[in-house]
């Protein structure tokens, strides 16, 4: 198959990562036959230095004509003062809106090589695997009017029925695939955006009496998830929960170095990109940690392109290097490898 | 001093532990020389049966003639289904706003010979010793409009000046007391209301050079408190940021059956209650841990009434019982002590 793939290096490490995730793709194309072509754009604090603008033109037409999105990371202090048009995230923020990546994927999956650097007890954090489907354009990141001045300040969080329907639909198809479990997330006792959230879900319950669906405030999964990971299988929630929620689970693998994600939409488009960020402090050293980035391409695979065997085998390969006792500096003081040369420990597995 | 208290027990096991720290603090006012006297109240769900009002007026007026009011806990299942303005929760919300509580705190504190039960390892748990200032009158709890029908819903989540400055002042205040640190909390890459919180944040800071303070994204903060809790002295936050992140640390102490809260306003009066739910599966069976609602009511003696040294011998007791390995049932396996008996070691150690 021939693939083109928009490669956003973004800020700090982005590069790195996103370089050592095509490295890994080129091999697989080699290995399975396949064709990617690599196509590089600006975005983020990068794009504003060049051009002024956190998402230029160029960086869309590309992305337009490509199957999907390989983005490393965006932001950092050097413009967190700009005007919010003009920062970092904004790039990432009108990426997800102009193509409608409403569903944002993000696996959490314990590994037991690993999990003696969770803050929870190992007995807590091991065998966790959850997967957790956040909604990413719509609520209070992009609700209108959104306004500040000296005096007051207003965000309105906005929720029309399909868009709550189409991400809903997706847990449901995700929950199907995995252990059947729906841990959907609400304030219902406070928000109204919350109780439509509560009926579509149970609505679409109907259509699927296999998937066993729990409502949990968001509070109380907040607990939940640290006191209990291993309870959930698919969580399921809107945006800003999701957001707090996503971060908060990340640390229970004992390393965010770790965590890809997909933020997808329903016709296979998508943008890959690690959970981490782009560590300014340690770019271009060569010591970043790739394996989320790596581990994002394989969703690519897996959720774009429809490459399920070239997935696990990317996957496979990475856990297996670490399995091996290859690991980063993040991940060990004892004789950690750099980027690119934990990369070709994976390369020499696939 | 005479003070009057106004006791809302509300739901569940909220009987039982508003009865045993009135019992404690009846045994403070006969050591101390002082008079409380107590008046009993509904609020709730217990007011949604009765009354079908979740916060009567014989309820208000009783607060408004008292100088603090002390709360078990409130809702249940039973009550879930209700419209909203008839569920448990609207007498909570209700009395935060009717009686201006702005300034909710939460105090997170490890207790060394609890600390085995928490989710965390020892070392990160340990030592741990936090105060979370929640603003608790604001947001998107109580902004207009806020509106759902089967096509649409929407909450708006506003802040003027005002409302966060007096919040932010009371943070200084505390952490004047404290360890002079404060972390705010914001989502000031996304949301406008977190800008004009960074804002005031910054003027006030201006006004106490020797606190130093660090604004810290909400999803990070999500991060920070499980992965190194001990980094944290006040943490200031939002309504919603804090309801989500409050109930997060609360898991650190390893027992929510510990955490005390105050809801104050800048007058003094304030309204004191456990963090915990009301547990209608084991109400009425003697078997609640009374220790959150106690601490509540301790709290109440520093907030409300200025008596600190009474306050301190409330603490020492609870403290001292636990170290004198008395445990209730959510503690211990191996011989727990019932809600009164435990309470009466607390008593004995007054
Ligand atoms: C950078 C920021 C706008 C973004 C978000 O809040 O969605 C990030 O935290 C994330 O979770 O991808
Ligand atoms: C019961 C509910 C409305 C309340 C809140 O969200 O404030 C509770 O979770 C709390 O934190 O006191």
């Amino acid at each position: 198959m021939e693939k083109r793939v928009t490669v956003l290096a973004g800020d700090g490490i982005g590069k790195e990562v996103t370089d050592a995730a095509v490295v890994v793709l080129e091999a697989v194309a080699k290995k399975y036959g396949h064709m990617f072509r690599f196509d590089h754009q600006l975005v983020g604090g990068a794009a504003v230095d060049a051009k002024n603008n956190p998402l230029p033109e160029e960086t869309v037409a590309s992305c337009e004509a490509s199957d999907a999105i390989l983005l490393g990371a965006v932001g950092g202090p050097k413009w967190d003062h700009n005007p919010p048009a003009l920062r970092a995230e904004q790039g990432l923020l009108r990426l997800r809106k102009q193509f409608d990546l409403f569903a944002n994927l993000r696996p959490v999956k314990a590994v037991s090589t690993l999990i003696q650097s969770s803050p929870l007890k190992e007995d807590i954090a091991k065998d966790v695997d959850m997967m957790i489907v956040r909604e990413l354009t719509g609520g209070v990141y992009f609700g209108t009017p959104s306004l500040y001045n000296d005096e007051e300040a207003v965000d309105t969080m906005p929720y029309s029925r399909p868009e709550i329907e189409r991400i809903v639909d997706k847990a449901f198809e995700i929950a199907m695939k995995r252990n059947k479990r729906i841990t959907s997330v609400d304030k219902a006792n406070v928000l109204a955006t919350s109780r439509l959230w509560r009926q579509i879900v149970d609505e679409k319950k109907a259509q699927y009496p296999e998937v066993e669906v729990r409502h949990q405030l968001v509070d109380s999964v907040a607990m939940s998830i640290i006191t209990s990971p291993k309870d959930f299988d698919v969580i399921l929630t809107e945006n800003m929960f999701g957001d707090i929620l996503s971060d908060e689970a990340s640390v229970i693998t004992g390393s965010l170095g770790l965590l890809p994600s997909a933020s997808i939409r329903s016709d296979g488009f998508g943008m890959y990109e690690p959970v981490h960020g782009t560590a300014p402090e340690i770019a271009g050293q060569n010591i970043a940690n790739p394996a989320a980035a790596i581990l994002s391409a394989a969703m690519m695979l897996t959720y774009s392109f429809d490459m399920l065997e070239e997935a696990q085998a990317i996957e496979d390969a990475v856990y297996g290097t670490f399995e091996d006792g290859y690991f980063t500096g993040d991940l060990t003081k004892d004789q950690p490898l750099g980027t690119k040369e934990w990369t070709e420990k994976v390369l020499q597995r696939l």
